[in-house]
């Protein structure tokens, strides 16, 4: 629902486009900015699993706006699958990124799981948000996918954690 | 000089600091953003190899600030010596990066090759601009590095292109 971080879009822009006519002028510009590439790397952690999860979510929208400006006005549910842990949890993030990038545009303040089935690797979860709105919410960075770069999952210690590297 | 882009830090200043005594409030926040990387691919051309490295230094000066911005007020001297082309036009780039990264601070709208010795791979060059001054040149895109990543350098075509990828 919004455009690309502003500064680094305005940089793009400034793309030069050679002109061999042109001969005149101080400055001939002949170079252009081609591909960018961007990761951020957010880490969560609960006092389960379960809560390292939410609160992977809740960090993604964290990352594309100012979250104190999100209101649970509204409830959002998402279900996820995967074959295993990992891929469940690229499947929730990436639920959680669709229901941002499309219709209902929605942003969450909060984000429960409701459902944890850890043997069939299935999830539902509800958001306690509202519909993304410039006006209200600072943009922030677009997050354009989840990947697997990297990604951990360590149960085995007390606090859960949990890392996954953004692409933005 | 200049500090990075706003709107990327501000994301990351958002880091939450784990308080296992807080348990007040309606979210708790248990997640931080760690590292994150960046570059640009910056393309450059010339009707010679030397016009094609003055445009990469200038189009790598371009991503750093609104470029029309700066005046050529002032003149700066650099030399770079590599062991071959692709190791003597990191030189080059770097030497102009540390020459605005530290003391001058220096930033050129144009930047002249004087001297472009091509069998001992060394070069002498003139950059015309001023002081980085952020009152009067935007803040645009910190540039953290010079890479070899993806470096292409074609001086069998008619344009020469000239490819260098940029951390930031």
């Amino acid at each position: 629902p919004y455009s690309e971080d502003k500064s680094r879009l305005k940089m793009e822009e400034e793309e030069a486009e050679y002109d061999p006519e042109w001969e005149g002028g101080d400055y001939v510009c002949k170079y252009e900015y081609l591909d960018h590439t961007a990761d951020v790397q957010l880490h969560s952690w609960g006092e389960d699993l379960k809560e390292a999860f939410e609160q992977c979510a809740v960090g993604m929208f964290g990352y594309m706006t100012e979250i104190e400006t999100v209101e649970p006005l509204d409830t959002h549910e998402i279900e996820a699958e995967g074959d295993d842990m990992e891929s469940l949890l690229y499947q929730f993030l990436d639920e959680w990124l669709f229901a941002f990038s499309a219709e209902p545009f929605f942003i969450a303040r909060d984000v429960k799981i409701v459902e944890f089935d850890r043997e069939n690797f299935k999830i539902k979860s509800v958001g306690y948000g509202e519909t993304f709105d410039l006006s209200k919410h600072p943009q922030g960075t677009e997050v354009k996918a989840i990947t697997y770069s990297a990604m951990q999952i360590h149960e085995e210690v007390e606090t859960n954690d949990v890392y996954v590297v953004l692409d933005i």
